[in-house]
Parts: structure tokens; sequence; C-alpha cells
């Protein structure tokens, strides 16, 4: 039974209830998290994942958000809702969230654009923030306050979870849902070249970065721009999932063979198969972490342009540990604290805009991007800032 | 329809007659070379694998050899038989061939150890040439040879059959049954080290070799020594496969994660599918090589030892391509020629002994070898040989 944290006196803050939707690793980090301030409830249809929620005080409900009824009940008395449930369902929970008029911090990474829920969110007055994690979400607030004070013309994101023991082929334990993993590997990624999107194959323009303390990594092409397509206008973009080296070409030589199709397969004895769910099952149990498992996160954000008409670059490297005494992976630290940062500042009534908010957007005011940096700093999460010239 | 060839006389042996079971390419190669000096008759379950064997005065006959009344009668007149049909039937249809009492030269490469039908051979005074292609088969000639008249100390052999384009990520099409192909990427390998059989993971000790003509290919373990595990007192012996570099490490990985597993996986759906079933649906029309593609086949043999007191190495090399006049791939060119070198022999009364016997026991008479290197140089392959020092 772990130890439970003082709760944190925020004047009335105290009293303000937050409901967390689907608690997977990281949704378990933020429903604790929040838990230390706030009354806070979780819906997860999984009894097993509430478990490590004993002890922190944190509400347990067992149910799917993708249940309308379910859901509505569950955050009817809700003064903030954290959308934390898998991807495929994400899109659909967010809407009907902000159809019950619901505050919300998304970070369900679901393959719709949330834009499309901007008139709904407006109408409805409610103020939705999406895209809240690390990458995207931390990685967006870097160019969003800088490019309120600049002319920016580019912007690179190279960010990776993954495991201190590297074990051949794969070299790589999926810190959040392994078929999200191959979803990334699979999705054509949209970058932005001379002010045009242009869509390159995921895996692709594999290329290598070295990064103290950690040694060579790879990179290559990811579908993680997202909101930046739509709101920021800088001619060169582009986010690169980080890997040890190896690791892109085996995915390749899976993916371009066919092992993640989804075509189904007649067999022999007249049954059928997809590639990918074969191959889920064979990759899946190699992608688990284990109990307390040593993971990292990095993320190197390069933010380059003008200022008062000289060229100047900023780099931003994060980094952050597998947690031991709170048995928290990195991933879940550094993608459910921004989520809690930005979670903190709506109860306290710091972010009053309403529509559909992308975290560029809301990091363009200094004291809010500030006091979201500040909070991952002070989770112990390592942030190093650099200028050029 | 191709032109026939004119039938060869060599005296009486045109009168003789030919059972040959099972015509794949290797098959096909055999009986066409065959029907130009003898009466041949071909056995096959499948029509369309007949139908090339037209116009070359081949006997035709739908049915399986692995059906004991279908063998029995179809074999019942002949000469001799071939046995080409495929490796996982091959050893249960030369028991049944034996029992016939009918000679035969044997290339199905099963995975049973063929000395165990040797006595039954003895006893029906059969005369029985196993593995008698190109690796195995020529590759123990040229052991058998020269252990007959030095000391040999080790024996290299580097085997491989490929296409002449190279494909990302494979670089590999199959000359023969793909799922004999991952048989033995799957079989433990068994080599000869210090006079001990040790056992080693297929597809282990990659190494490059340069190859004049051809470039740098890789060669990695397989279990190759077969029948020479048993005829053979050599300290050191090894038979590696050759590969374009990298298609042995793509083989590892889909391996050792499991994707050529055959216990069934139970899906989502509720059925069931091993994955090596899956995996052989996705490769094997990858590796299927088109009409006419450009392939090649290279073998090395390395023999060292000493002789008459003075250390000695030999070194033959062989190469053959795709032959594009009568479409036949260099693979059933150097397997089926070398099958055929010792049905004439056999035919011509040259191999008398009877029971089991591997290719590098009858290449120890001088004459038997060189009628074989003759009857190959004859077809056109390539066979260089070097003398060290």
């Amino acid at each position: 039974m772990p130890t439970l944290p003082p709760r944190e006196s925020h004047g009335q803050s105290s009293q303000k209830k937050v409901a967390v939707l689907g608690v997977g690793r990281v949704g378990a980090a933020i429903a604790i998290d929040l838990a230390r301030t706030y009354q806070v409830a979780a819906l997860d249809p999984n009894a097993q994942s509430l478990k490590p929620l004993q002890g922190y005080g944190v509400e347990p409900h067992i149910g799917s958000a993708a249940d309308g009824a379910v859901l509505k009940s569950f955050i009817e008395n809700s003064d903030l809702v954290i959308n934390a449930v898998p991807g495929k369902i994400g899109f659909g929970v967010l809407e009907r969230v902000i159809a019950n008029g619901k505050n919300v911090v998304d970070i369900s990474f679901y393959p719709e654009d949330p834009f499309l829920l901007h008139a709904l969110a407006s109408k409805r007055d409610v103020t939705a923030v999406v895209d809240c994690g690390v990458a995207p979400g931390l990685s967006n607030m870097f160019l969003g306050y800088h490019h309120a004070r600049m002319q920016v013309e580019n912007f690179s994101c190279y960010v990776g979870g993954l495991p201190r023991t590297r074990t051949w082929p794969y070299q790589y334990k999926a810190p959040f849902s392994p078929s999200d993993v191959i979803e990334e590997y699979v999705r054509p990624a949209r970058l932005v070249e001379g002010g045009a999107v242009v869509v390159k194959p995921a895996l692709s323009e594999i290329e290598r970065i070295d990064f103290g303390g950690i040694g060579t990594l790879e990179a290559f092409n990811t579908d993680g721009l997202r909101t930046l397509l739509t709101t920021m206008k800088v001619p060169d973009m582009k986010e690169k999932t980080l890997r040890y080296p190896g690791h892109g070409e085996c995915m390749r030589i899976l993916r371009d063979s066919g092992f993640f199709g989804t075509e189904p397969i007649r067999l022999a004895a007249g049954n059928s198969v997809t590639p990918l769910e074969m191959t889920s099952r064979i990759l899946f149990p190699l992608w688990q972490l284990a109990q307390g498992e040593k993971e990292f996160t990095v993320m190197r954000v390069v933010i380059s342009g003008v200022k008062k008409n000289v060229p100047v670059t900023y780099t931003y490297t994060l980094y952050d540990e597998y947690n031991e005494k709170t048995k928290t992976t990195s991933m879940a630290r550094t993608t459910g604290y921004t989520c809690t940062a930005v979670a903190h500042l709506m109860l306290k009534g710091k972010i009053l805009e309403t529509g559909i908010l992308a975290p560029e957007q809301i990091s363009r005011d200094k004291k809010t991007f500030g006091d979201i940096i500040g909070y991952l700093l002070g989770k112990g999460i390592s942030i190093k800032f650099e200028q050029a010239p």
C-alpha cells in the first residue's frame, strides 16, 4: 500500500471535482496527481486498471466512457473532465463531454481533427484543451510561446519513450498502448516544407542524433504535428520519433512486408485473420515493460527563426526517468503532468477562452507557459533550455 | 511449344524406363533431361506442374506418390526411379520405392536420416543414392573424392541460390519451395568442430564473403551436412547458406520474434492460426521468382588438410545462371543435372553397390567423380578448381 501524499490546500480548490476518463498508465498518474488537491473520481471498464489508485483518495468507478449514459452520469457533477481513454474512442467521448457542457483537458490522441468540435465547444461555452500531453502537448507549447514573440522559420521536434535496457531486435518497450505505437508506424506523416503540407511515409527519413548521457538514437517521421498544421504558419515543421538505432528498419521490414495489414487473409482451415491481429499477438508481449523496468522519455524541440532582425535558435531538451518511488513511468509523468498542470490552471480560472484550444494557443501567454514549465520542473522533470547564438 | 531436342542414342539405354516422382522446378528439369535418352514418365498430383513437360516426350501422370497403390503401379515397370517429391513426404516415398525393389536417385531432402533405410535397401538389393542435388549432393562428392586421397582436416561449403535483382528487405526469391527455405532457417544446424558434432542455431555466425562477379554475400549456418555427419571422419565441417547481406538479420528478426511459430494462437474471433501459416502467406508472394526472372546459384567448397605430409587446400567454385533458352533456373539445373548425371551412371550399370549410398560414397571412384563433373560442365555449369599452395 503506497503512502498517501498529503492533500495540498489551494483555498477553495480542494472542493472542486475532477472526473478522469480512462486510467491506463497515464490516466492513473493524472488521477493520483490531481487527487492531492481535488476530489477525483476515475472511470474505467477494467477493474484491474482502477486497482493501482487505491490509497490515493481516488473514487473508482467501473464503466465505459464510450457508453453515453454512463459518461453523462459520471461527469454530471464535475468541474473538469480529463479525457484519457484510448485513441480509437477518444474523439467520440470528447464530443459527448463537450455536448454535456463540461470543461475538459484531453490526452486521448485520436486520429480525428479536434477543431471539428470547435463550434460545438464555443456554443456550449466549454473550454477544451486538446492534445495536452508531452508531444503533442508540451512540444506545441514551446512553439506557441516563441511564435508569439518572433518569426519562426523552423520547428523540429524529436521525441521518444525508451527502455533503459536494449534488447535485440526491437530494443523497445511500449510505454503506452502498443497498438497505438503500430498505428504511429502506419499512419502517413504530415510535415510542413516550404510552407506547404507534405505527406511522407511513417518511419521514413531515418537520421541519427546524439543525446548526452543516452548516446545515439535514431529519428524518423511520424504524424505528430497534428493541431500545429492548423494553428501555425511556420514554413518548415516536422516531428520525428526517437528510437534506438535499428528499430525503424525492423518496423519497416514488418510493415512493408504486410505484417500490419488489416485485410483478412483466408487460411487453409477456412477461417480468416488479419496480419495485424496476429502480429500484435506476437509483438505486444515482447514490447511489454516489465514491472519496475527502467525507462525514460527524451524530447528535443528546436525552434529557429528571426527575432528583432537577428537569427536565433532555441533548443529545449526534456529528459525524465521511471520514478521508482511512485512506480510511475516517465511517459506517464511527462504526459500526465503536462495535462495536470493545465488542469490546475483551468480549475483556478486562469484559462477562460472557450472552444477547442490547442496547447500552442494557451502557451502564448507568458504566465501560463511559465506556470506549466514550473509545474513540470517541480515534479523533477528535467527541461534544459539553450539559446544560440 | 518448345523444340523437342533430339533423342540421344546410347545403344540399348534408350529402351530403359525412368519414373520421375514430383515435377516441381527441379523434377521437371530432371524429367526433360532424362527424356533425351530414356523413356520417362512423370507423376505429380498437380496437372499444372505436368504441363511444362509437354513436347519433351515425357509421359505425364496425375497422381500422388504418397499414395502407396498409385506409387506401386506407376514405378512397376521402371528401371530407375527419381524421387523429387516435397521433403515432408520424401522419406516415406523413398521407403516405399525401396520396398518395391526399385533403384532410386533421391533429391527430396527430407529431415529424416536416410541410413535408417540401409538395411531394407540392402535386403531388397536396391541401390538408392540419396541427397543427390548440388548441395547436398555435388558438395559431398567433392569431399568424398578428396577424402579418399588425403587426410582432410577441414570441409567448408558455402552455397546459395539468389535472384539477380536485389529488392529490399529480403533481397531473395526462393528457387525451391519457400516453406523448405523457412524450414532451413528454423532447423538447428549441425556442424563438426574438433571432431565433435555441435549444434548451433540456424542463421548464426553470419560472415561476409566476396565472390568475383557477384560481389559481397553473407553466409550463415544451416543444417546442410546431413549424411556427411555419418559417413565422414573430418575434424571440422560446416555448411553455410549464402544470401545477400542483410537477409539473415531479417529472418532472425522474424524467427526470434515468433513469426515462424507452429503453436496455434487463439484469435479474438475465437478461431486459431499458427504464426507460420500467416507468415508464409505474407512472405511467399514476395519470394516468388517472376516468370523468366534472372537468378543464379553459387557454391564454394573448400577442402583442406594434408596430402603426402604436405598441407594442401582445394577450392571448388560453382556458378550457374538461369537458362533463358530452356527457361530453366540455375537451381533446377545444378540440382537436377547432378541427379541426372548419377541416373545415367546407374542406368549404364556403373554404380553397382547396393544399400543407401550418399554422394560422397559414390564419388570416391575417380571415374565416377570425373563423369559427374564432366556431365555438369557439358551442361554449361561453371566449376572452377583451385589448389593451394
